[in-house]
């Protein structure tokens, strides 16, 4: 892939200095947009609004949609009025609307003053929805059919009407601007009769969104039901646009990112790693980093409360981080599980004594092994290989005791947290690894010095 | 969603009762297959097979697809022959496989016996591809035209035969088996002259997948391009099949889902969180545990090695595991950024250099800001507050003077590693979180105690 880009734009590079532009149009031509948007981020900006202006118009908007918001903007500033006009033509609604949402206000007015009377109608109204709902996604260029309407009419009404629609594959019934069925045009092609009308053909039980209906939970319609599109529509029932599917691909790439960002302690961003500048990064990452340091004031704390105890078995610090890491592992393992089982919507809240019943027999088997395993370690290694006097047969019991208790809690706590943070409403995936590895630090120190204190130190 | 299901189970329970088949049927011809199967999968399994055959026979195909593989196993044993080919005559080629990868030996020997000649050579065919391979996802059903074809015959080719193919929408143009291009429907309805032929209007820069293919490139090529389906060849350039877009939703589901479980120190499993046996979970986690467990034994030496400095000085200790936690929390950050940059195909090997520079940058503003705040907690909290006499300046000084090298040292490792992993092979999702936080957590105590030998200790 990559590589092959490479030599691609160094030829165009090369070609561009010997100004062989019928050239570089014919390479251009033959290529998919989203690989000339590639190629074109590759090169530097300077270049770009000559060779945007060597591609055919219909590719030129088509892959201007596939580039980066910073590349777009260059070249809109560049463009002519009539330039602006020609590529607003060629793009869909929802296409347009994405690009606006990422311009500077004055761009903005600038392609909204050059959008035919329409578009401008449309890309308001879908500005006006929430950000990640339904209606911010969807593009307003569907077709509809009546319901009275033969095969053949319907047909026909696609093939005239299809060219500047997001697909024609779906196409919706509509009773006065109320959705009340869907045809697909395998059903209208394969139809044995052309006189038949579409409302005898068409499917009743229409699956819908609507306007506000979050993009995750649309995302998770399309996987659960293998639609190309989705109908949109408004609180009075009545059909407003429709979401396909690339758009829903896009969505669960990006909430899925968007989980991984937050499940590794950062605020989530909808720039890409390499475009993100170092200040970027850092605004994103030092939130947790700064809440995670001060909470594990606790841990710090409870060791100087026990220092006495410390002193009088050294042995026992040896042992803090392998106990507190591998009671943030199992956390983590847990809360990983349910949080990705809650955004597939696999489980609910209503699950929670199941999945906590489950975590707590897995947290047994695991503990009841990791101690074993730990007991053995200690005195082979520790005690006979490393000859360290102070980790007494007792010192072994309790760190083990600590094992296999601290991986019972990480593990209810691992579980239990994000599905409560899903029911009040917070993002699960806050819930995970790091933040359940500071509570687990401190629980896992309690019942350390707990046990310890009890076997030892008295 | 799950509530509504939960009435029309407890409907269905009730009606079963009462004998009201009709009644029952008529509910269910009014559900969407996937809906049906997960009301099917929460009633007791000894209704499945009465309630399944009071489907209409391909609605009936349709949700035996979407059903989980023990139902559709008991609802296989429960078939008399002439029904269970009914049922495998409606089932596409590749549903047909995902069904047969999931069922023990005998009943795939029944399954084959009774598909038809053509469809058991297309399984058995597909069955011989590597796994997560473009070729074991396709399906062999997909239109394919000749290139001198007319629009006309071309739509009415598909007509013919579109009934059983995956998806009619995009059409394949092939000399004698290779692929030369690719029309779809839209264009032959768009098309402005019906005699035009096939070869004139067909789109000749295909881009296509091979048979060995790796399925995340493939579901990678779907949201890059916004393909409804991707044609997969053979060594010869000879077309074999088709990968299609909900296919493809799947496996970035899936991909996701699997690297979000390595990533949380579990190695990877496609039964989903519900479905998993206790001993499931653990089989899946406990590997990673032991190893990390047994790997934490070097933080353990390095603090018995450095006992007497701690003796010396018991306040450092309290500020462990504050160290550790920051450490890993930082590295954790940019191994899960550069992880999921790499799944998506944003970063590359040859970016090492540019992200290890942007880590660095990060890590120092980080650093800075942590260690600033860390000694301004320190005293007020640890020393002004909680009146510590032992927490000195110098202990302050030597705590966030590590603070701000650990942060550098974790995030360097935390992106490189998973580059490394990538370049030889691995799967970069390894190199997260709970791996990371075990190397950093010893070299963070490293540096601490190198600082403290240095500062406080002589």
């Amino acid at each position: 892939m990559a590589d092959h880009t490479v030599t691609v734009e160094s030829t165009l590079e090369a070609l561009l200095v010997e100004k062989k532009y019928s050239t570089i149009r014919d390479i251009l031509s033959t290529m998919n947009p989203a690989d000339i948007a590639s190629v074109f981020d590759g090169l530097e900006e300077s270049r770009l609004p000559l060779l945007f202006r060597l591609l055919p118009k219909e590719l030129a908007a088509e892959t201007f949609v596939e580039m980066e918001p910073d590349a777009q903007e260059l070249l809109i500033r560049g463009f002519s009025d009539s330039e602006l006009r020609e590529v607003l033509d060629e793009l869909y609604v929802d296409d347009a609307v994405d690009i606006v949402e990422e311009m500077p206000a004055n761009v903005v007015r600038r392609i909204l003053s050059q959008a035919d009377p329409d578009m401008r109608k449309d890309i308001n109204e879908i500005l006006r929805y929430p950000e990640n709902s339904a209606g911010s996604i969807m593009t307003t260029e569907y077709v509809s059919l009546r319901p009275g309407m033969t095969v053949e009419e319907a047909i026909l009404r696609i093939r005239r009407t299809g060219v500047d629609k997001e697909t024609i594959y779906t196409c919706y019934v509509t009773k006065n601007r109320t959705l009340i069925g869907l045809v697909s045009v395998k059903d209208l092609l394969l139809a044995q009769d052309d006189d038949e009308t579409v409302d005898k053909i068409m499917e009743t039980n229409v699956i819908s969104v609507h306007t506000h209906t979050d993009q995750e939970e649309v995302a998770r319609m399309f996987s659960k039901y293998n639609f190309l599109a989705l109908p949109v529509v408004d609180t009075e029932n009545r059909m407003v646009g429709i979401v396909t599917f690339d758009d829903a691909m896009d969505v669960m790439e990006d909430e899925a990112t968007e989980d991984m960002e937050i499940m590794g302690g950062m605020t989530p961003s909808d720039k890409t790693y390499l475009r993100s500048s170092t200040f970027d990064l850092f605004k994103h990452r030092i939130p947790w980093l700064m809440l995670l340091m001060v909470s594990a004031t606790f841990t710090g704390l409870i060791i100087t409360h026990f220092e006495s105890a410390l002193a009088a078995q050294v042995a026992l610090t040896a042992f803090i981080p392998m106990l507190m890491d591998t009671g943030g592992n199992s956390g983590s393992q847990s809360s990983v599980t349910v949080i990705r089982s809650l955004s597939l919507g696999e489980i609910e809240f209503s699950d929670l004594p199941r999945v906590v019943w489950k975590e707590i027999r897995t947290a047994v088997l695991c503990g009841i092994s990791l101690a074993a395993a730990c007991f053995a370690k200690i005195m082979l290694v520790d005690r006979l290989m490393l000859g360290n006097e102070d980790v007494t047969c007792l010192v072994a019991l309790v760190v083990c005791a600590t094992m296999a208790l601290t991986v019972l809690v990480a593990k209810v706590i691992g579980c239990v947290l994000p599905m409560l943070a899903k029911k009040v409403g917070f993002d699960p995936a806050v819930m995970a690894s790091p933040f359940i590895t500071t509570i687990v630090d401190a629980l896992s120190l309690l019942i350390y010095f707990g046990i310890a204190s009890v076997l030892l130190l008295n």
